[in-house]
């Protein structure tokens, strides 16, 4: 029963493209991460992923649009559909997502996190 | 596939405890409601509830304790656990639950909103 404050949090840990569990709400799991840089094409099969950016600003790639992000923004990738995240800058991002989903989905590789990781 | 600007919303609408739904996930809403005064004593009987103060500041009661959240905190409530939020001055908020769930949960009565309306 205690709150969680998402600045203290995001200042317990400095590494990128490597999501920290902070809440959970029933099967579901809330997450920072801080990203910078380009990451891999992925897809969820059987998951929507809800970004929400805390601070600084991201961009998602789709097969034919860009999303730009922005403090504020948020955007829900819907299941199945590919994906690519970047940011030039670092960028500090809330996930929200069921829990055991995997950062990179379909495309294990260099950049897959290890999942359930609690700060 | 649009983004959502959180305080955009916000600006759409100026009622009190009558949450707006401005995306879903999977079977999941994420709804926007402004806050002021006392809300009642309820719980959800199936469910958690998740809060993130926007701006300003809020507390939650419970029966032994009171949690107070102000910008960038976020709290979890566990199912079942009766709780009764309130705001001194409006606060602004984001709570994220399963779709269909009422905000009074099981203390229908005049603080009873509309349930899935969009902004």
């Amino acid at each position: 029963m205690d709150k969680i404050n998402l600045k203290e949090k995001l200042s317990k840990f400095s590494d990128h493209w490597s999501p920290k569990v902070i809440a959970e709400m029933n099967d579901y799991q809330f997450k920072l991460v801080k990203i910078q840089g380009e990451f891999v094409w992925h897809n969820h099969d059987d998951t929507d992923e809800t970004f929400i950016v805390i601070e600084g600003e991201m961009k998602i790639e789709f097969e034919n649009e860009t999303v730009e992000l922005s403090e504020g923004d948020m955007f829900v990738v819907p299941k199945g559909v590919e994906h690519k995240p970047w940011a030039e800058n670092e960028c500090k991002v809330m996930i929200i997502e069921p829990r055991g989903v995997v950062n990179t989905g379909n495309a294990e590789g260099d950049l897959t996190a290890s999942n359930d990781v609690w700060i």
